[in-house]
Protein backbone atom coordinates (compact mmCIF):
# COMPACT_ATOMS: atom_id res chain seq x y z
CA UNK A 1 0.00 0.00 0.00
CA UNK A 2 1.09 3.69 -0.56
CA UNK A 3 3.27 4.24 2.09
CA UNK A 4 1.33 7.73 2.87
CA UNK A 5 -1.49 5.87 4.04
CA UNK A 6 0.12 3.21 6.67
CA UNK A 7 -0.82 4.10 9.83
CA UNK A 8 0.43 2.54 13.00
CA UNK A 9 -0.94 2.45 16.84
CA UNK A 10 -0.20 5.26 18.60
CA UNK A 11 0.39 3.35 21.51
CA UNK A 12 3.19 1.73 19.62
CA UNK A 13 6.26 2.30 22.00
CA UNK A 14 8.11 3.78 18.83
CA UNK A 15 5.64 6.06 18.77
CA UNK A 16 6.27 7.47 22.55
CA UNK A 17 9.40 6.53 23.42
CA UNK A 18 11.77 5.74 20.50
CA UNK A 19 11.53 1.77 21.69
CA UNK A 20 12.56 0.59 18.32
CA UNK A 21 15.08 -0.25 16.02
CA UNK A 22 15.82 -0.04 11.98
CA UNK A 23 17.85 -0.29 9.24
CA UNK A 24 18.42 0.64 5.69
CA UNK A 25 19.46 -1.78 2.87
CA UNK A 26 20.42 -0.42 -0.73
CA UNK A 27 18.90 -2.18 -3.77
CA UNK A 28 21.53 -2.36 -7.18
CA UNK A 29 19.49 -3.58 -9.93
CA UNK A 30 16.73 -5.10 -7.71
CA UNK A 31 19.64 -6.94 -5.64
CA UNK A 32 19.68 -6.18 -1.91
CA UNK A 33 23.44 -5.10 -1.21
CA UNK A 34 25.06 -6.92 1.98
CA UNK A 35 21.32 -8.22 3.37
CA UNK A 36 22.98 -10.57 5.69
CA UNK A 37 25.63 -8.05 7.29
CA UNK A 38 22.19 -5.74 7.26
CA UNK A 39 19.75 -8.46 9.28
CA UNK A 40 23.24 -9.27 11.36
CA UNK A 41 23.37 -6.16 12.80
CA UNK A 42 19.41 -5.53 12.98
CA UNK A 43 19.00 -8.76 14.96
CA UNK A 44 22.10 -7.43 17.01
CA UNK A 45 20.22 -4.00 17.86
CA UNK A 46 17.02 -6.09 18.40
CA UNK A 47 19.28 -8.15 21.10
CA UNK A 48 20.77 -5.38 22.98
CA UNK A 49 17.29 -3.57 23.59
CA UNK A 50 15.62 -7.32 24.17
CA UNK A 51 12.94 -7.01 21.44
CA UNK A 52 12.66 -10.57 19.93
CA UNK A 53 12.85 -11.22 16.37
CA UNK A 54 12.51 -14.53 14.10
CA UNK A 55 15.30 -14.19 11.20
CA UNK A 56 13.44 -16.60 8.91
CA UNK A 57 10.00 -14.81 9.28
CA UNK A 58 11.72 -11.40 8.89
CA UNK A 59 13.57 -12.92 5.61
CA UNK A 60 10.02 -14.47 4.42
CA UNK A 61 8.71 -11.00 5.20
CA UNK A 62 11.51 -9.15 2.95
CA UNK A 63 11.48 -11.74 0.15
CA UNK A 64 7.74 -10.87 -0.69
CA UNK A 65 8.04 -7.77 -0.41
CA UNK A 66 10.57 -7.66 -3.07
CA UNK A 67 8.73 -9.64 -5.42
CA UNK A 68 5.59 -7.82 -5.16
CA UNK A 69 7.52 -4.24 -5.53
CA UNK A 70 10.29 -5.24 -8.18
CA UNK A 71 12.15 -2.58 -6.98
CA UNK A 72 15.24 -1.58 -9.36
CA UNK A 73 17.63 0.88 -7.57
CA UNK A 74 15.97 1.03 -4.20
CA UNK A 75 16.16 1.76 -0.64
CA UNK A 76 14.59 -0.78 1.89
CA UNK A 77 14.03 0.55 5.17
CA UNK A 78 12.88 -1.93 8.06
CA UNK A 79 11.80 -1.01 11.48
CA UNK A 80 10.65 -3.18 14.37
CA UNK A 81 9.42 -1.79 17.53
CA UNK A 82 8.94 -3.25 21.00
CA UNK A 83 4.60 -3.16 20.41
CA UNK A 84 2.11 -1.03 21.61
CA UNK A 85 0.99 -1.46 25.41
CA UNK A 86 -0.30 0.65 27.74
CA UNK A 87 2.60 4.02 28.29
CA UNK A 88 4.90 2.63 31.10
CA UNK A 89 8.81 3.05 30.87
CA UNK A 90 8.90 -0.62 31.96
CA UNK A 91 7.42 -2.41 29.05
CA UNK A 92 4.26 -4.90 29.91
CA UNK A 93 5.52 -8.43 29.45
CA UNK A 94 3.49 -9.61 26.54
CA UNK A 95 3.66 -6.90 24.20
CA UNK A 96 3.93 -7.80 20.43
CA UNK A 97 6.48 -6.25 18.19
CA UNK A 98 5.01 -4.37 15.29
CA UNK A 99 7.16 -4.71 12.03
CA UNK A 100 7.08 -1.99 9.26
CA UNK A 101 9.06 -2.64 5.87
CA UNK A 102 8.70 -0.09 2.79
CA UNK A 103 11.28 0.04 -0.64
CA UNK A 104 11.30 3.52 -2.10
CA UNK A 105 12.56 3.21 -6.04
CA UNK A 106 16.05 5.31 -6.01
CA UNK A 107 17.09 7.31 -9.35
CA UNK A 108 19.88 5.21 -10.80
CA UNK A 109 22.32 7.71 -10.04
CA UNK A 110 20.92 8.54 -6.43
CA UNK A 111 23.72 10.77 -4.97
CA UNK A 112 26.20 10.60 -7.73
CA UNK A 113 26.01 14.62 -8.11
CA UNK A 114 27.41 15.07 -4.50
CA UNK A 115 29.54 12.58 -5.33
CA UNK A 116 31.04 14.56 -7.99
CA UNK A 117 31.05 17.95 -6.37
CA UNK A 118 31.87 16.95 -3.07
CA UNK A 119 29.94 18.18 -0.02
CA UNK A 120 30.32 20.69 2.47
CA UNK A 121 30.27 19.81 6.23
CA UNK A 122 29.74 22.01 9.54
CA UNK A 123 30.88 20.70 12.77
CA UNK A 124 28.28 20.09 15.44
CA UNK A 125 28.47 19.28 19.23
CA UNK A 126 27.21 15.11 19.20
CA UNK A 127 24.31 15.32 21.78
CA UNK A 128 23.13 11.72 20.95
CA UNK A 129 23.17 8.92 23.50
CA UNK A 130 25.69 6.71 24.49
CA UNK A 131 24.09 3.62 22.68
CA UNK A 132 24.69 5.09 19.21
CA UNK A 133 26.49 1.56 18.40
CA UNK A 134 22.37 0.14 18.40
CA UNK A 135 20.58 1.39 15.39
CA UNK A 136 17.65 2.80 17.49
CA UNK A 137 15.03 5.42 16.04
CA UNK A 138 15.84 7.89 19.12
CA UNK A 139 17.36 9.88 16.40
CA UNK A 140 16.84 13.61 17.46
CA UNK A 141 20.27 14.35 18.31
CA UNK A 142 20.66 13.57 14.50
CA UNK A 143 17.68 15.11 13.42
CA UNK A 144 18.96 18.54 15.43
CA UNK A 145 22.70 18.37 13.43
CA UNK A 146 21.30 17.51 10.06
CA UNK A 147 19.15 20.88 10.29
CA UNK A 148 21.87 22.67 11.70
CA UNK A 149 23.64 21.81 8.70
CA UNK A 150 21.06 22.98 6.21
CA UNK A 151 20.66 25.92 8.28
CA UNK A 152 24.85 26.74 8.35
CA UNK A 153 24.40 26.43 4.71
CA UNK A 154 26.12 23.30 4.73
CA UNK A 155 25.15 19.57 3.16
CA UNK A 156 25.73 17.69 5.97
CA UNK A 157 26.91 17.84 9.53
CA UNK A 158 29.95 15.99 11.35
CA UNK A 159 29.58 15.39 15.51
CA UNK A 160 32.45 16.09 17.55
CA UNK A 161 32.14 14.52 20.90
CA UNK A 162 32.63 15.73 24.28
CA UNK A 163 35.83 14.68 24.33
CA UNK A 164 36.76 16.71 21.39
CA UNK A 165 36.75 13.74 18.81
CA UNK A 166 34.51 13.26 15.89
CA UNK A 167 32.35 10.41 15.97
CA UNK A 168 30.02 10.34 13.02
CA UNK A 169 28.22 12.47 10.57
CA UNK A 170 24.32 12.36 11.29
CA UNK A 171 23.91 9.34 9.30
CA UNK A 172 27.47 8.45 7.89
CA UNK A 173 30.61 7.30 9.22
CA UNK A 174 33.85 10.03 8.35
CA UNK A 175 36.83 9.03 7.58
CA UNK A 176 40.27 11.14 6.87
CA UNK A 177 43.23 11.01 4.98
CA UNK A 178 45.65 12.02 7.29
CA UNK A 179 50.12 11.54 6.65
CA UNK A 180 48.17 8.77 3.40
CA UNK A 181 46.51 6.67 6.24
CA UNK A 182 42.99 6.31 6.00
CA UNK A 183 41.51 7.07 9.32
CA UNK A 184 38.21 6.44 10.76
CA UNK A 185 37.22 6.32 14.63
CA UNK A 186 37.12 2.63 15.95
CA UNK A 187 34.07 0.95 16.99
CA UNK A 188 32.68 1.74 20.46
CA UNK A 189 28.94 1.97 22.05
CA UNK A 190 28.82 5.22 19.99
CA UNK A 191 29.63 4.54 16.74
CA UNK A 192 27.66 2.63 14.47
CA UNK A 193 29.59 -0.55 13.20
CA UNK A 194 28.64 0.19 9.58
CA UNK A 195 28.08 -1.93 6.85
CA UNK A 196 29.70 0.12 4.27
CA UNK A 197 32.32 0.80 6.77
CA UNK A 198 33.15 -2.21 6.90
CA UNK A 199 33.55 -3.04 3.33
CA UNK A 200 35.40 0.35 2.62
CA UNK A 201 38.00 -0.79 4.61
CA UNK A 202 38.21 -4.09 3.41
CA UNK A 203 38.86 -2.84 0.01
CA UNK A 204 41.33 -0.06 1.36
CA UNK A 205 43.39 -2.76 2.51
CA UNK A 206 42.76 -4.83 -0.18
CA UNK A 207 44.31 -1.77 -2.38
CA UNK A 208 47.30 -1.84 -0.16
CA UNK A 209 46.13 1.77 1.33
CA UNK A 210 47.27 2.23 4.82
CA UNK A 211 44.60 2.14 7.06
CA UNK A 212 44.06 3.27 11.07
CA UNK A 213 40.91 2.92 13.16
CA UNK A 214 41.84 5.04 15.67
CA UNK A 215 40.56 8.60 17.54
CA UNK A 216 40.31 11.53 15.51
CA UNK A 217 40.85 14.83 16.92
CA UNK A 218 38.94 17.54 15.92
CA UNK A 219 41.96 19.29 15.01
CA UNK A 220 42.89 16.68 12.43
CA UNK A 221 40.13 17.75 10.28
CA UNK A 222 42.41 21.71 9.71
CA UNK A 223 45.34 19.34 8.32
CA UNK A 224 43.73 16.36 6.64
CA UNK A 225 44.88 15.46 3.02
CA UNK A 226 41.21 14.10 2.44
CA UNK A 227 38.00 13.90 4.04
CA UNK A 228 34.50 11.50 3.42
CA UNK A 229 31.59 9.67 4.31
CA UNK A 230 30.52 6.33 3.55
CA UNK A 231 27.16 4.92 4.44
CA UNK A 232 24.16 2.67 2.82
CA UNK A 233 22.92 5.75 0.55
CA UNK A 234 25.88 7.73 1.01
CA UNK A 235 28.31 5.19 -0.71
CA UNK A 236 31.46 6.75 -0.13
CA UNK A 237 30.89 10.65 -1.61
CA UNK A 238 34.07 12.90 -0.59
CA UNK A 239 34.04 16.09 1.84
CA UNK A 240 35.39 19.18 0.24
CA UNK A 241 34.46 21.80 2.83
CA UNK A 242 34.12 22.06 6.85
CA UNK A 243 32.56 25.11 8.53
CA UNK A 244 33.81 27.48 4.75
CA UNK A 245 37.00 25.99 5.02
CA UNK A 246 38.54 24.08 1.80
CA UNK A 247 39.73 20.15 2.35
CA UNK A 248 43.25 19.59 0.63
CA UNK A 249 42.69 21.53 -2.75
CA UNK A 250 38.74 21.64 -2.11
CA UNK A 251 37.74 19.22 -4.72
CA UNK A 252 36.74 15.36 -4.22
CA UNK A 253 40.78 13.70 -4.10
CA UNK A 254 41.80 10.49 -4.95
CA UNK A 255 41.18 8.24 -2.06
CA UNK A 256 37.14 9.02 -2.18
CA UNK A 257 37.58 8.59 -5.63
CA UNK A 258 39.70 5.29 -5.76
CA UNK A 259 37.34 3.57 -2.76
CA UNK A 260 34.10 4.73 -4.36
CA UNK A 261 34.71 2.60 -7.31
CA UNK A 262 36.22 0.11 -5.84
CA UNK A 263 32.95 -0.16 -4.37
CA UNK A 264 30.75 0.21 -6.96
CA UNK A 265 33.12 -2.47 -8.26
CA UNK A 266 32.45 -4.82 -5.48
CA UNK A 267 28.75 -4.00 -6.17
CA UNK A 268 28.71 -5.34 -9.92
CA UNK A 269 30.63 -8.40 -8.94
CA UNK A 270 28.49 -9.70 -6.84
CA UNK A 271 25.39 -8.59 -9.01
CA UNK A 272 26.64 -11.92 -11.15
CA UNK A 273 26.94 -13.87 -7.95
CA UNK A 274 23.61 -13.25 -6.07
CA UNK A 275 20.43 -14.98 -6.41
CA UNK A 276 17.60 -13.87 -4.71
CA UNK A 277 18.24 -12.35 -1.03
CA UNK A 278 21.40 -13.18 -1.27
CA UNK A 279 21.12 -14.70 2.04
CA UNK B 1 -12.11 7.02 21.35
CA UNK B 2 -10.21 3.97 23.11
CA UNK B 3 -7.06 5.05 23.47
CA UNK B 4 -6.10 1.74 22.30
CA UNK B 5 -7.76 2.21 18.74
CA UNK B 6 -6.16 5.75 17.46
CA UNK B 7 -3.68 5.12 14.98
CA UNK B 8 -0.77 7.60 13.83
CA UNK B 9 0.57 7.65 10.33
CA UNK B 10 4.04 5.12 10.20
CA UNK B 11 6.16 8.12 8.77
CA UNK B 12 5.28 10.46 11.69
CA UNK B 13 8.82 11.53 12.68
CA UNK B 14 7.80 10.62 16.30
CA UNK B 15 7.54 7.10 15.00
CA UNK B 16 10.60 7.31 12.47
CA UNK B 17 13.08 9.91 14.80
CA UNK B 18 11.41 9.98 17.95
CA UNK B 19 11.29 13.69 16.44
CA UNK B 20 7.83 15.11 19.09
CA UNK B 21 7.83 16.66 22.49
CA UNK B 22 5.27 15.66 25.46
CA UNK B 23 3.64 16.19 28.89
CA UNK B 24 2.18 14.79 31.36
CA UNK B 25 -0.21 16.33 33.64
CA UNK B 26 -1.74 15.05 36.99
CA UNK B 27 -5.58 15.90 37.31
CA UNK B 28 -6.82 16.03 41.20
CA UNK B 29 -10.52 16.02 40.84
CA UNK B 30 -10.96 17.01 37.62
CA UNK B 31 -8.77 19.89 37.97
CA UNK B 32 -4.65 19.98 36.18
CA UNK B 33 -2.41 20.67 38.41
CA UNK B 34 -0.12 23.41 37.46
CA UNK B 35 -1.51 23.21 33.69
CA UNK B 36 0.46 26.78 32.75
CA UNK B 37 3.80 25.67 34.16
CA UNK B 38 3.28 22.42 31.79
CA UNK B 39 2.12 24.35 29.00
CA UNK B 40 5.11 26.76 29.48
CA UNK B 41 7.60 23.92 29.50
CA UNK B 42 6.12 22.26 26.26
CA UNK B 43 6.45 25.49 24.65
CA UNK B 44 10.00 25.68 25.51
CA UNK B 45 10.67 21.84 24.67
CA UNK B 46 9.17 22.15 21.07
CA UNK B 47 10.65 25.95 20.71
CA UNK B 48 14.33 24.17 21.43
CA UNK B 49 13.13 21.61 18.92
CA UNK B 50 12.07 24.44 16.32
CA UNK B 51 8.31 22.43 16.34
CA UNK B 52 5.69 25.28 16.04
CA UNK B 53 2.88 25.48 18.62
CA UNK B 54 -0.38 27.66 18.93
CA UNK B 55 -0.57 27.94 22.68
CA UNK B 56 -4.26 28.88 22.37
CA UNK B 57 -5.57 26.30 19.95
CA UNK B 58 -3.79 23.80 22.37
CA UNK B 59 -5.69 25.15 25.44
CA UNK B 60 -8.70 25.01 23.46
CA UNK B 61 -8.26 21.51 22.37
CA UNK B 62 -7.48 20.12 26.22
CA UNK B 63 -10.41 22.22 27.39
CA UNK B 64 -12.73 20.34 24.80
CA UNK B 65 -11.29 17.11 26.01
CA UNK B 66 -11.67 17.41 29.89
CA UNK B 67 -15.26 18.38 28.96
CA UNK B 68 -15.65 15.54 27.45
CA UNK B 69 -13.97 13.25 29.26
CA UNK B 70 -14.82 14.91 32.82
CA UNK B 71 -12.14 13.21 34.33
CA UNK B 72 -11.87 12.90 38.49
CA UNK B 73 -8.54 11.43 39.40
CA UNK B 74 -6.75 11.37 35.78
CA UNK B 75 -3.05 11.43 34.35
CA UNK B 76 -3.49 14.13 30.82
CA UNK B 77 -0.88 13.45 28.11
CA UNK B 78 -0.32 15.65 25.11
CA UNK B 79 2.49 15.12 22.73
CA UNK B 80 3.56 17.05 19.55
CA UNK B 81 5.31 15.45 16.76
CA UNK B 82 6.97 17.98 14.04
CA UNK B 83 4.56 16.09 11.54
CA UNK B 84 4.62 13.33 8.99
CA UNK B 85 7.00 13.24 5.59
CA UNK B 86 9.73 11.39 3.87
CA UNK B 87 11.87 9.51 5.69
CA UNK B 88 14.77 12.44 5.15
CA UNK B 89 16.60 13.65 8.40
CA UNK B 90 16.02 17.13 7.76
CA UNK B 91 12.32 17.53 7.78
CA UNK B 92 10.63 18.56 4.75
CA UNK B 93 9.93 22.59 5.46
CA UNK B 94 5.67 22.10 4.77
CA UNK B 95 5.00 19.35 7.51
CA UNK B 96 2.31 19.79 9.64
CA UNK B 97 2.75 18.43 13.40
CA UNK B 98 0.49 15.88 14.83
CA UNK B 99 -0.62 17.05 18.47
CA UNK B 100 -2.37 13.30 20.40
CA UNK B 101 -4.04 13.99 23.84
CA UNK B 102 -5.59 11.64 26.02
CA UNK B 103 -6.96 11.80 29.17
CA UNK B 104 -6.23 7.96 31.88
CA UNK B 105 -7.91 7.52 35.02
CA UNK B 106 -6.04 7.38 38.24
CA UNK B 107 -6.89 5.54 41.30
CA UNK B 108 -7.09 7.70 44.11
CA UNK B 109 -5.27 6.56 45.67
CA UNK B 110 -2.43 6.04 43.12
CA UNK B 111 1.14 5.57 44.58
CA UNK B 112 0.11 5.59 48.49
CA UNK B 113 1.34 2.44 48.64
CA UNK B 114 5.17 2.85 47.55
CA UNK B 115 4.87 6.71 49.32
CA UNK B 116 3.99 4.33 52.76
CA UNK B 117 6.22 1.79 51.75
CA UNK B 118 8.99 3.71 50.01
CA UNK B 119 10.91 2.79 46.61
CA UNK B 120 13.68 0.43 46.12
CA UNK B 121 16.01 1.76 43.37
CA UNK B 122 19.40 0.47 41.63
CA UNK B 123 22.02 2.98 40.38
CA UNK B 124 22.32 3.00 36.66
CA UNK B 125 24.64 4.22 34.17
CA UNK B 126 23.17 7.67 32.48
CA UNK B 127 22.99 6.73 29.17
CA UNK B 128 20.82 9.41 27.58
CA UNK B 129 21.25 12.00 25.14
CA UNK B 130 22.52 15.45 25.99
CA UNK B 131 19.77 17.70 25.87
CA UNK B 132 17.06 15.75 29.29
CA UNK B 133 16.09 19.07 29.59
CA UNK B 134 13.91 19.12 26.70
CA UNK B 135 11.21 16.86 27.35
CA UNK B 136 11.22 14.91 23.93
CA UNK B 137 10.64 11.58 23.05
CA UNK B 138 14.01 9.54 22.61
CA UNK B 139 13.07 8.28 26.17
CA UNK B 140 15.00 4.80 25.01
CA UNK B 141 17.62 5.48 27.75
CA UNK B 142 14.95 6.15 30.72
CA UNK B 143 13.42 2.72 29.25
CA UNK B 144 16.02 0.15 29.32
CA UNK B 145 17.10 1.75 32.96
CA UNK B 146 13.74 1.25 33.90
CA UNK B 147 13.53 -2.10 32.59
CA UNK B 148 17.45 -2.88 33.67
CA UNK B 149 16.08 -1.58 38.01
CA UNK B 150 13.05 -4.26 37.03
CA UNK B 151 15.43 -7.04 36.32
CA UNK B 152 17.31 -6.50 38.86
CA UNK B 153 14.01 -6.29 41.73
CA UNK B 154 13.79 -2.92 42.14
CA UNK B 155 10.95 -0.43 41.50
CA UNK B 156 13.06 2.56 39.80
CA UNK B 157 16.81 3.15 38.53
CA UNK B 158 18.96 6.72 39.69
CA UNK B 159 21.12 7.44 36.88
CA UNK B 160 24.24 8.40 37.36
CA UNK B 161 26.09 10.25 34.96
CA UNK B 162 29.90 10.17 32.84
CA UNK B 163 31.71 11.71 35.51
CA UNK B 164 29.94 10.08 38.23
CA UNK B 165 27.17 12.80 39.17
CA UNK B 166 23.44 11.55 39.76
CA UNK B 167 21.11 12.96 37.15
CA UNK B 168 17.82 11.84 37.88
CA UNK B 169 15.27 8.76 37.90
CA UNK B 170 13.77 7.62 34.90
CA UNK B 171 10.66 9.72 35.04
CA UNK B 172 11.62 11.71 38.08
CA UNK B 173 13.73 14.02 39.87
CA UNK B 174 16.00 12.69 42.40
CA UNK B 175 16.35 14.65 45.76
CA UNK B 176 18.88 13.64 48.93
CA UNK B 177 18.55 15.38 52.71
CA UNK B 178 22.53 15.74 53.40
CA UNK B 179 23.60 16.63 56.87
CA UNK B 180 19.88 18.20 56.56
CA UNK B 181 20.04 19.90 53.35
CA UNK B 182 17.43 19.20 50.83
CA UNK B 183 19.91 18.40 48.05
CA UNK B 184 19.21 18.53 44.37
CA UNK B 185 21.38 18.68 40.78
CA UNK B 186 21.38 21.78 39.57
CA UNK B 187 19.07 22.72 36.18
CA UNK B 188 21.92 21.87 33.30
CA UNK B 189 21.05 20.44 29.94
CA UNK B 190 20.97 17.58 31.29
CA UNK B 191 18.55 17.79 33.94
CA UNK B 192 14.51 17.92 33.29
CA UNK B 193 13.14 21.80 34.91
CA UNK B 194 10.58 19.16 36.78
CA UNK B 195 7.60 21.24 37.57
CA UNK B 196 7.08 19.08 41.19
CA UNK B 197 10.73 19.80 41.67
CA UNK B 198 10.33 23.39 41.52
CA UNK B 199 7.02 23.18 43.55
CA UNK B 200 8.56 21.11 46.29
CA UNK B 201 11.89 23.39 46.29
CA UNK B 202 9.51 26.38 47.19
CA UNK B 203 7.50 24.36 49.46
CA UNK B 204 11.00 23.04 51.19
CA UNK B 205 12.03 26.86 51.46
CA UNK B 206 8.74 27.87 52.56
CA UNK B 207 9.19 25.48 55.28
CA UNK B 208 11.95 26.43 56.45
CA UNK B 209 14.38 23.75 55.37
CA UNK B 210 17.82 24.12 53.89
CA UNK B 211 17.98 23.58 50.09
CA UNK B 212 20.75 23.45 47.91
CA UNK B 213 20.74 23.02 43.88
CA UNK B 214 24.44 21.68 43.46
CA UNK B 215 26.11 18.40 41.93
CA UNK B 216 26.02 15.36 43.92
CA UNK B 217 28.20 12.48 43.59
CA UNK B 218 27.39 9.19 43.47
CA UNK B 219 28.93 8.52 46.87
CA UNK B 220 26.97 10.86 48.88
CA UNK B 221 24.11 8.36 48.45
CA UNK B 222 25.75 5.91 50.95
CA UNK B 223 25.56 8.89 53.72
CA UNK B 224 22.09 10.70 53.16
CA UNK B 225 19.76 10.84 55.85
CA UNK B 226 17.04 10.50 52.95
CA UNK B 227 16.75 9.92 49.58
CA UNK B 228 13.41 10.82 47.63
CA UNK B 229 11.78 10.91 44.00
CA UNK B 230 9.56 14.04 43.18
CA UNK B 231 7.26 14.42 39.65
CA UNK B 232 4.13 14.47 38.49
CA UNK B 233 2.72 11.27 38.94
CA UNK B 234 5.47 10.55 41.59
CA UNK B 235 4.25 13.27 43.75
CA UNK B 236 6.91 12.67 46.58
CA UNK B 237 8.38 9.46 47.62
CA UNK B 238 10.99 8.31 49.80
CA UNK B 239 13.35 5.94 48.15
CA UNK B 240 14.55 3.43 51.06
CA UNK B 241 16.95 0.95 49.18
CA UNK B 242 19.65 1.39 47.03
CA UNK B 243 20.82 -1.66 45.37
CA UNK B 244 20.03 -3.75 48.69
CA UNK B 245 21.36 -1.31 51.29
CA UNK B 246 19.48 0.40 53.38
CA UNK B 247 19.03 4.41 53.12
CA UNK B 248 19.07 5.66 56.79
CA UNK B 249 16.77 3.26 58.81
CA UNK B 250 15.42 1.73 55.64
CA UNK B 251 12.31 3.36 56.55
CA UNK B 252 10.58 6.28 54.74
CA UNK B 253 12.27 9.67 56.78
CA UNK B 254 10.46 12.60 58.06
CA UNK B 255 11.39 15.19 55.42
CA UNK B 256 10.04 13.20 52.54
CA UNK B 257 6.55 12.63 54.82
CA UNK B 258 6.86 16.30 55.10
CA UNK B 259 7.28 17.48 51.69
CA UNK B 260 4.70 15.08 50.18
CA UNK B 261 2.21 16.40 52.90
CA UNK B 262 3.03 19.97 51.99
CA UNK B 263 2.71 19.04 48.60
CA UNK B 264 -1.13 17.61 48.94
CA UNK B 265 -1.75 20.34 51.15
CA UNK B 266 -0.90 22.53 48.20
CA UNK B 267 -3.18 21.09 46.06
CA UNK B 268 -5.71 21.22 48.42
CA UNK B 269 -5.32 24.98 48.52
CA UNK B 270 -5.43 25.66 45.26
CA UNK B 271 -8.32 22.87 44.37
CA UNK B 272 -10.62 26.05 46.23
CA UNK B 273 -9.55 28.84 44.13
CA UNK B 274 -8.71 27.32 40.03
CA UNK B 275 -11.48 27.19 37.80
CA UNK B 276 -11.95 25.63 34.87
CA UNK B 277 -8.33 25.05 32.85
CA UNK B 278 -6.25 27.28 35.79
CA UNK B 279 -4.31 28.68 32.93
Amino acid sequence: MPLADVCVPALDRAFLFGDAAYEVVRLYGGRPWRLAAHLDRFERSLGELRIGVDRRTLEERLAALLRHAQPGDASLYVQRTRGAGPRTHVPAPDLVPNELLWVQPLAPDHGDAKRRSGLAVTLCEDLRWARCDVKSVNLLGNCLAAMAARERGADEAVLVDASGALSEGTHATVLLVLDGTLVTPPLTSNILPSVTRAVVLDLARAAGLAVAERRVERAAVERCEEMLLCGTLTEVTAVVRVDGRAVGDGRPGPVAARLQALLRAAVAAEAREITGLGV
